[in-house]
């Protein structure tokens, strides 16, 4: 039997339901976080939760649980699971605060996804509000809908202005010589992984320009990557079904290692 | 005891919960209709039900029931509990066609929100594709809790090149001597109720112009209305916080008992 957490309480997985009538649920009123348990531990909890706050009060929700009861109630679920490898998803819904952990095998992806890169498409469209995970996720289901419909693994956004943002659950990097190229922060989601590729490119003396890829210029770069708790750091190899260079493919492998290991 | 329909079962509405594992919810990947009883008749429902079926469309669900399926099932709960005058909400949610039906009492408001009007306030942001009632609330959520923590009745949406296209619930109109200024159908919810605004506007020999009021002409008008299924035509007395003229209230009125009598 699987279980699930109720605000605090440990309950059975298929009880983990929403009200039809909540006028939260149905606004989509609500933010989330999604993290790993790796050999037991939880990886980069501490950010995860503070990211979970940061996405509750850039909404205006007060999450009044405090850290340390959050974590007792996934280490509960770890449990009562018995689960040593997997990912966790907290979803907090509204003023009320109702909040749900819930948990799932964690995505595992081929070597080759790595060493020889994923298929990307571009989707025209901005989250609203980037900084945070909010379940206003509509246009990243379309986006990825989109591009697994052509065979593709990622969509990536590209804004108004022409850029290349994020993808619909990753960061984009762009490598050319010694400079790291990726959006600003203030239009992406702060993503965890991307704190570990930051510190990598400094670990690597690589530059890091806080620009978008103007999307004419994506197939001039050395190399592209993506970015995620699950994906860490991957390699692009097309994007909408045009072949991109990755002559530095063997850096964006030690981004991945980094990655790896800072976990 | 209430009721609700899921999948054309008749259920109590306590049941009528949503898996919060489920990626649909999770990406709140759904539309829905709001709807209302009358004296026992459902009000507009083809349109309603046409609307319902656009909306599916356009975020790519394939709606798989009739219409008469889907008007036998509210005929259902409305017999179930015995209901006169109300308000019904359907809701859809992704490729798997899972649907609710549930309802609330219809919304009354006080005479004095159309002799005297009522308080809106502006807040910047576009809703996602805008012509079809999706999930995707998040912005609306906001601009209506903004509007509300200052007293106003609802908040107007004004777009990146600073226009009011509509309100949150509402579509929004400017009467100027014989003309009446709407934003264009792409821009905004195609409201059941606009449309009775527009057959009320021919019959009253105004012409319809199909542009957006800029934000900065907005107290330059002689009046300003709202419409919405349970508001009809409603008058608005201040934006901002700032009065606005009111000189053809008298013609609103006649917007609002057409609209009344449409029904």
């Amino acid at each position: 039997m699987r279980h699930a957490i109720r605000c605090g309480c440990l309950i059975e997985e298929k009880d983990a339901l929403l009200p039809v009538t909540d006028r939260s649920v149905q606004y989509a009123y609500s933010v989330y976080e999604a993290l790993k348990l790796k050999n037991g531990e939880f990886v980069h909890l501490k950010e995860h939760l503070f990211r979970l706050r940061e996405s509750a009060k850039g909404i205006k929700i007060d999450l009044k649980y405090s850290d340390e009861e959050i974590y007792s109630w996934l280490d509960a679920l770890k449990n009562a699971d018995n689960l040593f490898n997997e990912t966790f998803r907290i979803l907090l819904i509204g003023h009320e605060n109702l909040l749900f952990i819930t948990h799932s095998e964690t995505r595992k992806y081929p070597d080759s996804y790595y060493t020889e890169g994923v298929d990307c498409t571009l989707y025209e469209g901005e989250r609203f509000l980037p900084n945070y995970k909010t379940s206003n996720l509509l246009l990243s289901y379309l986006a990825l809908e989109d591009a697994e419909s052509k065979g593709a693994f990622e969509a990536l956004f590209v804004n108004r202005h022409g850029y290349i943002t994020e993808g619909t659950r990753s960061n984009f990097y762009a490598l050319k010589g010694n400079k790291l190229y990726t959006a600003p922060d203030s239009d992406v989601l702060l993503g965890v992984t991307r704190i570990g590729v930051m510190e990598a490119a400094k670990e690597m003396g690589i530059q890091v320009v806080y620009e978008p890829v103007y999307v004419k210029d994506v197939y001039s770069f050395d190399s592209l990557f993506i970015s995620s708790t699950s994906m860490k750091a991957m390699s692009v190899r097309s994007i909408n079904g045009k072949s991109v260079s990755r002559s530095m493919n063997t850096m964006v492998l030690r981004f991945s290692d980094y990655v790896g290991q800072w976990e």
